[in-house]
């Protein structure tokens, strides 16, 4: 393991208050960098205070958007420790990402303790208000100074913390949520299954378009037969369709999402039938037409559990559960957050104490 | 028209040897910025000196790659003039990615014009060897300071110019191209037809399997049906069939090439039925296997035309007018490039003199 050398901001920033956080707007006082360069390889890991990056403008990431990012949390305990859940699943699946990319893979262990050394360092900044956590977002950045098309040959590897607010601040509301019928997020073949910035850039339109519409986010549909249900807005969907759980299987176009695989890990233990598998919006619309269809959840990082009270797909519009919560969507959200928070015991040694 | 200002460098670089120039490696003394802000629009365009870019870790296209770029040439004429081609072309696909990425459309008559004043400002980097030319890289990327996925509320465009060699400093060889059977690089409802940095990373990795097994390029099939021809590289591709021109119509996964569209309006004077239409990769190797594929060749900006000589696809290999370069391709290459440094008349009004 390379030794990580520390270098310490001269002032440290005030802290946001705690109800004015929201998300990804505030960062630490400090980063974690660590360059790769071909034939030497990743070098030189270090903590620095958090500053600006300078690249030439020919820098590749600016032109051929060679970048994969993570996203992860650290959790403030009662007790005052810090914790944080499944890390080591985010930093595999960054390497998933940089191999679909052809970016070269971090060393994992070491990548994980230079993450938990950062977090030490900024332990001040996880907030500790209900709801409240440290966002952890490692990313890495394609460098060379050159317009041709091939991967880069130098990269840039960061890791910033924002101190996050509740992502329900008025209490867990069901969102509105619409099926895309033109935009395609992701196919088969293409990038869908790994966390890089083209499938955040390609998503961006029609989320608009779904607000401009009245909804909250856009359930996207499969990009070869424009009917299989992928994803909801950037997280995994889940549904309890006559009492089984079913969601899109990991097909190559959706995100392995750490929550989703411990939704489906909890389900199970719960003694759910679990189907991973193909859901056509069809499907979906008929099950919730004849009251089959009892809840409806997204799941991803930031908001753990998102309810959805509604479904419009072009002329279609159901409502799931009365527009309300449903008992099993509120129970994973209890059982998750409890957990994450160290409020209950943690029976599936998820949790990592730093 | 908003007012340029120019800010000169104190000193000039060297101007690098004609003989290693290489494609986007070196850079001019100047280059074009402007930003944009909601509420204000696009402002403060300015050339300034060359140099680097600094944005927050968190600025948004490092993570969701809300970029877009064009690629142009200033070419210099035997008396010594600089010309472009079909430049307002370029600017007006650069706002059609704009669109589809939520950016916000540049104004395309002044883009022109700064473009055109900075072209002017640099002409003694202009190369006058034969087939260099200097490369003009306008791009658009999302500056914000958040990691919210939305579209950003302010923006960089900035405008880089590379003095590039001749592509082809041995003569016109044909190129031997791969069929992809497994990644995809854009799909129907993506952003294929647009130049987002997203479509180049997702194509790093076949390009790389593609040079491991021997062969020069990528042929790029539909991500549907996985059947069509798309693209070569970061080419569009043409075909001679029989005696007739074919080529992937525009079905929205397809970049809408410049040299594309000038290769068609030629052969379309020059007497040949031209057929947009969709070829299956079948057709294209049963037509080969009959002898009824004549010629083959990609169209781009870097290379005018890459003729074709041989084609893989799992099991099968065609070699395409005996590994030579056609008639036509060879006719289309000259007549293009006789235009564009001006060693002919224009008839088509497609160059346009500084």
């Amino acid at each position: 393991m390379q030794a990580l050398t520390i270098t310490r901001a001269e002032t440290l920033k005030p802290k946001p208050e705690a109800d004015k956080l929201g998300f990804g707007k505030h960062f630490t006082d400090h980063m974690f960098l660590m360059n790769y360069t071909l034939g030497q390889g990743w070098h030189d890991p270090r903590i620095v205070p958090y500053g600006l990056i300078s690249l030439e403008p020919c820098a590749m990431v600016f032109h051929y958007a060679q970048e994969v990012f993570e996203g992860m949390k650290a959790y403030r305990t009662a007790d005052g420790s810090i914790q944080l859940f499944r890390p080591m699943d985010n930093v595999r699946r960054l390497n998933d990402s940089c191999d679909r990319l052809c970016i070269p893979r971090v060393p994992e262990a070491e990548t994980l303790e230079y993450l938990k050394e950062l977090v030490r360092l900024e332990a001040d900044w996880v907030p500790n208000g209900e709801g409240t956590s440290l966002y952890i977002r490692p990313f890495i950045i394609a460098t060379d100074a050159s317009l041709g098309v091939h991967s880069s040959h130098t990269y840039l590897f960061a890791i910033i913390l924002s101190p996050v607010g509740s992502y329900y601040p008025e209490g867990i509301n069901p969102v509105k949520i619409y099926v895309e019928d033109d935009d395609v997020r992701a196919v088969k073949g293409g990038t869908g299954y790994t966390k890089c910035g083209g499938n955040y850039a390609a998503s961006i339109r029609a989320g608009e378009r779904a607000e401009e519409a009245g909804y909250t986010q856009v359930l996207w549909l499969d990009g070869v037969h424009r009917k299989y249900i992928e994803e909801v807005g950037s997280m995994n969907v889940l549904f309890k369709i006559d009492g089984k759980i079913v969601t899109p299987a990991l097909t190559g176009s959706v995100l392995p999402g750490i929550t989703r695989r411990s939704c489906l890990d909890l389900l199970r233990d719960w003694g759910y039938t679990v189907e991973e598998r193909l859901l056509s919006a069809e499907e979906l619309f008929q099950a919730a037409e004849t009251g089959k269809l009892e809840e409806a959840w997204g799941s991803g990082t930031a908001a753990v559990i998102s309810p959805i009270g509604e479904m419009g797909w072009g002329k279609h519009h159901v409502t799931i559960n009365g527009g309300k919560i449903g008992d099993l969507t509120h129970k994973l959200y209890e059982t998750l957050t409890d957990i994450q928070w160290g409020r209950e015991p943690d029976p599936y040694g998820w949790t990592v104490k730093l």
